[in-house]
């Protein structure tokens, strides 16, 4: 997963996609950039690690002008990631462009074969090299038809943001899997991954890019928007599963109160008698709110999230049990003792986390431990822009429902149904759910 | 304020220092260390930072033995914090030894002006010194008594470990200010200011170190307990307010019911029609919810807490309204927007954070905002090793309830009554409120 | 100006090339870079910095293989260096490939804008970008014949080593502008910019890559070499004058040796009457000595090279005179004091540094300060790869001898003459020697 | 072996301190420091690393007023040498004192033992700290009172600087082992290790601080000096042989005369016919020019010494021979091939690294290897301040010349005798020669 950001005619715009990245540094961890425009000049810095650590004042400060694009990015295969990081910059037949991807092409390979054989070299393993390729092989005369036949040779999951030295574009692919949102900043504009973005920056939200859509922004005009595709929504629901944050607002409608009302379903379909609703947090704790207001089970944070949580730390030895699930979160002892417990979390990926914290919540003295998540089973990968491991990885693809529950040592274990899922999003049957229930609405092309 | 944490008869003691003291992060940020023993020599690195930034694998590998003492330092006044982190080692006449302390000394200047006019010389700006320059000095055979003639000359909050090249020492002034619990491990013993460090490495609580106690560890021998004062308890109440962790037992309690109780009586104390209970997070989390539970309002986590909280940040811009605490904390704008909220958070220092929380909570559209803080107003500085500002800065040393509000802008404004948060601690007079009630039961002499 | 190295059927040529890297690291300070093939893939790392700087164990682990190619960098004009840093690594139609150059292409731009038309993107500012376009966009079925057909469309100075999964490169431009050499290492081969580089790995010197030579390495035969073009050699003389080091062979003469040789003439063409002969450290030692042993006037070693010459430090004062000089050169105040000094020294550029030089040496109490250079007069800029400042920045290209040697502040003033230059490279003809005699053998394209 | 400076009444002292510890970084790579006084306060920063790497311009800043002391330090026995970094800076009854020292003190042991007794503790484990709690326990009323006192309890080797809030002191132990000198910059005075220091910020030399001398500076006064002992000088002739830079005057004469005047001698003791002289770089520079000019046999600077040297690099291979003396010096083949070589450097230790040379440069060709060195066979170690591994690992301490010659392998060998080296110095009886004679002017006391 990945975050994008755009600004245009926002003076300082550099130091605006910097804190507007902060807020989306929970998309990708693993590098980060931006570049930035002043009309003559395309101005470029990237790195590993998190954005605080990529950039200080005098980087920023370098990045001059007006506009920007900035980028997280969530893991690389690649081997020397620093070639991996976003925007990709190039100059083409038009001049300068700047580019930033949340999402995966799935025809990549495909289309850089292609592209490849017609003598094109690929310097980096990012799909959005594709992209300019395909730009500047054009033959149109101006960036905006070459973008709009480049898009038509590309399929799969993009949120794009395009910067040339004196223009911004903003796309969204017909499905609209990933979120992409527009708001006012002054007399600027800003295109976000997530409207928490909007918040810390103080920007207005006027609306999401439409699946298909691409707005242009040029100076002294207002944006200008272009139906490319047909929309054929299928919008990613893992956002509020899980990826986003909470008091993001994605595809409109806010995360916070979706988890909520998967909550509330959740424990209408699956009941238990209880002592207490326990999150698994971050991620349980606004499902676990919703549950323990449907079911009169008090709510309780009964396991601590360590505020020092990093990336990498020693492992120096053994003989501590469980220790990486513990340096992230401890049970309260004296409070989950002798309970029965209702855990809430979103998901089981591979299932050797949840067997941890059941284990550790048993050792601590809980009396009963009946996990509920708040999401169908994973079943299947993500093809548009998720980290999800392999089919063979995932627990769910192989175990029943009763298998896992043994496997973590559950006393009961229910997972959200397909239905209370839809109706916890009010029905809504515009969402991509492929990873629950195998429906890929595009193939992947190998 | 600090962490101190000892192990004694534990192979491979200093990892686990490591891993005990990253539990303790909390207590301070700046600065870390540990010294450990093999019986023969005592070894020690230190260095400012987090715990994982200061230590890496080579670094611990070469803390040989299987004792080890160590902290996490808060904050410092020097020049050079380097010469400021603990443990402070020392050669002196029977050896080597290696002190951690938390806590501070009332009467540290007089000492220390008492030790100089002997010829003493100070290297450091730590109190600490003060205890070794005791302990040198003494003209008692055994370290043990030297120690015990060092504590006869000291006053105000210590609880420290010390640790010998065969030995391990472990105290808690008579008021008992800090915590300073005990656990066994494996053959071992390990001492730490919270529980929450022996759940991250496995051990067994068994007791607290008492006020005025002293007990010594040493090999092949039970750890030995000696009463060097009399007790009379002034346990920290701040700890349980703020400071511990919620996952910890402080004085024998865990943080996080205390907390929940301490929201119960502010809630029958300042009761308030409302449409929601939302904590500022973290600190205001397990009081939110016991008000929440008391009044029948419901829950909401309604600010959402950053990740990505650093302790420095660039700052390249002013035209970012509030951005330090908006960095840290966001509201959700779509479950706040037009709600009445009771707005819970742990205290009120100088009052210039929560006027921008409530800033904030007002141009989200919050339609009321009822701040109820789950502590007394805080009226006076610590002289016990908790960093508060000088009483200028205090904002209730200066202004009323009512003129708080007004600065804050928050519709109503309350506290918890003394009463209430003695009610909340189960009636028990054993704690300092000093803070809160002017009563500091040891003078602080210049 | 740059450094290149390549091994091929080396065991861990990484390695080999870090070392060659190391011994080559006075061609280019700003950026380094290696890439490795295991017959595969290809693996590569680069940074900023120093060898020493951009690669530690664990990355270097990380080439595997038993070919490699790598690269120092002199400077960048771009904005992001990491991204300007050799080898460029690509994915093309005939698989993966990586380059590392020395030496610019006078068609650079010219090639780039026909690429750029024909719709290939750059996303380097660097020259060799045009190379491997040129390569995959070949119609040709072989790698080989690709390169040959590349090679034919790109003007200019190159020493180049290409690695592709399992062959490897190495081809001079017909002017021969830049060195580059073969030996034997083992079983294996070694190319690199100059010898001291197989002195440090032991390898055995074989000979120079011939000008318009292209060398092809390919498992289990020997390596085959192919006069790609006619030579008309126009080796850079300045790599004898300053640029290499004093114990490489370039173009098949010792460095050393050829300087000794032009202080020899410096001292026929214009002797002085004077007490020593002092070398400014250490690009004047050798062509010093020489001119001690014709002039008969002692050698002295009367100014001293500071070892922790760095590339960065802090200016924070602008009270001490001349500092910048002074931090790396400190004239010995007792040896020259009263003294006639000749003072040698290789090229005079802007004259700032030599003019403050003379201010020291005089103000130590030099008596005269007889300043001679081991080459004619710098009057115009390179094209081919030596970093020299534009036309109207170079002190001799506006200002006569004796316009100089006022500027400077020396007494006498003495260039190595255009002919006493030929006669110190045994009347070789085969020399570029343009940045002194304006004729430049291959025009600037813009 | 460490480096000294001191700096009164000059503005800024501290950045003053921060290039002169630049000029004499040789004497001690580990660790640097810098305190400086603004008559207030006294202010210190300190750590591992080269000068450059310690400070920066925020850290220099910090560093207010208009005196100021540094240090270099060489190595550290210590484990975490943070700790053992100078300035040592303590508060004690007269206020805020920083000491810096260059020297051992010979009876540190037994004075820290005694001062144990007494009940001091000993927080480093350098020998200066000795020193600075004999002065706080001395109960004279003034400082300068109290140095002397201490300074009469002290043996052994120092050229110390103290630096209080409002005064500077810089003593000579009465042997006058470490070099110390003074110099006049503006309105105020520096004190250094090295002249080469003076040189660098522009300061006028003025006289050697003399063996037993006590200098006291203070504002709006002259310096004071006082003769505290009777001097008996036994100045370390191993300065002029190796350890000072040769552009410094110590001891009142120029080191690189005196090492030139030790290769005359050492011609004349130990010709031999030859086709040229060869120093090992660049210890061995200066003798050789000597020796050259003396013998008539031509200076040749045939082995050329890395620009990149560093203290720490990777050591990836084993199969690239002698690796460690071939990143540091490599010998010019086409200079020595065939030819008879007189091989100059300074002193053998351990006899590994000539072994190494004189192989890498038979294996170039060099037809026979003559090494001369111009000090006698160093055979004991030195107890005064300089880093000499044990008796038992100097080569010369267990084996004849003969024997030595034939582990190194050279065809001849021969040192400069203790006759000659006297020559050298002008029959100068002043000077420690303990390490070649054996004449210990200080007995070492356990
Ligand atoms: N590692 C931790 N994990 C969870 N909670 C913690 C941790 N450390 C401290 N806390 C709790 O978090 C609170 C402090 O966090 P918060 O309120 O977000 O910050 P602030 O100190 O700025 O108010 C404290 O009340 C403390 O009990
Ligand atoms: N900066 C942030 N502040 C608060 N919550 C966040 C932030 N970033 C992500 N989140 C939420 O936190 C959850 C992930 O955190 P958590 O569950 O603790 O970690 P994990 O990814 O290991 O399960 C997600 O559900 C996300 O919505
Ligand atoms: N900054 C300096 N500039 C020039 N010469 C120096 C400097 N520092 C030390 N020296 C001289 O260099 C010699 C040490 O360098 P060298 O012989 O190359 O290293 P090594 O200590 O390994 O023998 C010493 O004799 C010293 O006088
Ligand atoms: N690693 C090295 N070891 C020895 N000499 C070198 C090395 N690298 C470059 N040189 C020589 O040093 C000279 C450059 O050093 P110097 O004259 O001190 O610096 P500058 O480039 O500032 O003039 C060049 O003439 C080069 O031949
Ligand atoms: S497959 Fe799953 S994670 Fe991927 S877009 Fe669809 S719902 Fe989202
Ligand atoms: S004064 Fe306040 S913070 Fe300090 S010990 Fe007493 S209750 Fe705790
Ligand atoms: S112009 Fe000068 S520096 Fe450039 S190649 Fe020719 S001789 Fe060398
Ligand atoms: S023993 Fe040697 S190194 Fe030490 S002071 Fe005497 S002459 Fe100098
Ligand atoms: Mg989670
Ligand atoms: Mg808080
Ligand atoms: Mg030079
Ligand atoms: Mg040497």
């Amino acid at each position: 997963m990945c975050s994008v950001i755009g600004l245009f005619n926002v003076p300082e715009a550099a130091k605006y996609a910097y804190f507007g990245l902060f807020s989306l540094q929970h998309r990708g961890q693993e590098a980060a950039g931006i570049a930035s425009s002043d009309g003559e000049k395309i101005y470029i810095t990237k790195g590993r690690g998190l954005v605080t650590q990529v950039f200080d004042e005098t980087k920023l400060t370098k990045l001059i002008g007006s506009s920007a694009v900035g980028h997280t990015r969530y893991s690389t295969a690649g081997e020397d990631s620093v070639l991996d990081a976003q925007p990709i910059f190039a100059r083409y037949d038009l001049g300068q462009i700047a580019v930033v991807h949340n999402g995966n092409l799935t025809n990549a390979k495909q289309v850089r074969r292609e592209l490849i054989k017609e003598g094109a070299i690929f310097q980096t393993f990012m799909d959005t090299e594709n992209l300019i390729h395909l730009i500047a092989r054009s033959h149109k005369e101006h960036l905006y038809d070459r973008i709009i036949e480049a898009l038509q040779q590309i399929e799969g999951a993009y949120s794009l943001i395009l910067l040339s030295r004196k223009k911004m574009f903003a796309v969204r692919d017909p499905y609209g899997f990933r979120p992409l949102s527009m708001a006012k900043l002054g007399d600027g504009w800003v295109v976000a991954s997530e409207t928490c973005a909007f918040d810390l920056i103080g920007a207005e939200y006027v609306r999401d890019i439409r699946p298909g859509e691409l707005v242009v922004f040029e100076e002294g005009k207002e944006p200008r928007s272009i139906q490319v595709f047909e929309p054929t929504p299928h919008k990613c629901i893992f956002e509020y599963i899980y990826f986003a944050r909470p008091d993001s607002n994605i595809f409109g409608k806010n995360v916070y109160k979706l988890r909520k009302a998967m909550g509330r379903e959740l424990a209408k379909e699956y009941p238990v008698e209880a002592d207490m609703v326990v999150p698994v947090p971050d991620s349980g704790v606004a499902s676990a709110i919703g549950y323990s207001e449907e079911s009169g089970i008090p709510f309780e944070l009964g396991i601590i999230r360590n505020h020092y949580v990093g990336r990498t730390f020693i492992e120096p030895t053994q003989a501590i049990r469980d220790l990486k699930v513990k340096m992230k979160l401890n049970p309260i002892k004296n409070v989950i003792k002798g309970k029965r417990l209702v855990v809430i979390d979103d998901s089981i990926v591979r299932g050797t986390t949840s067997k941890k914290i059941v284990n550790i919540l048993k050792d601590f003295g809980a009396k009963e431990v009946h996990m509920r998540i708040s999401a169908p089973p994973t079943t299947g990968p993500c093809y548009y822009g998720v980290d999800t491991p392999t089919k063979e990885e995932l627990i769910s693809s192989r175990y029943s429902v009763e298998e896992t529950r043994k496997y973590i040592g559950a006393d009961t274990l229910a997972y959200l149904s397909i239905d209370g899922l839809l109706r916890s999003v009010g029905n809504d049957l515009s969402y991509c759910m492929a990873c629950f229930d195998g429906n890929y609405p595009v193939p992947l092309k190998e």
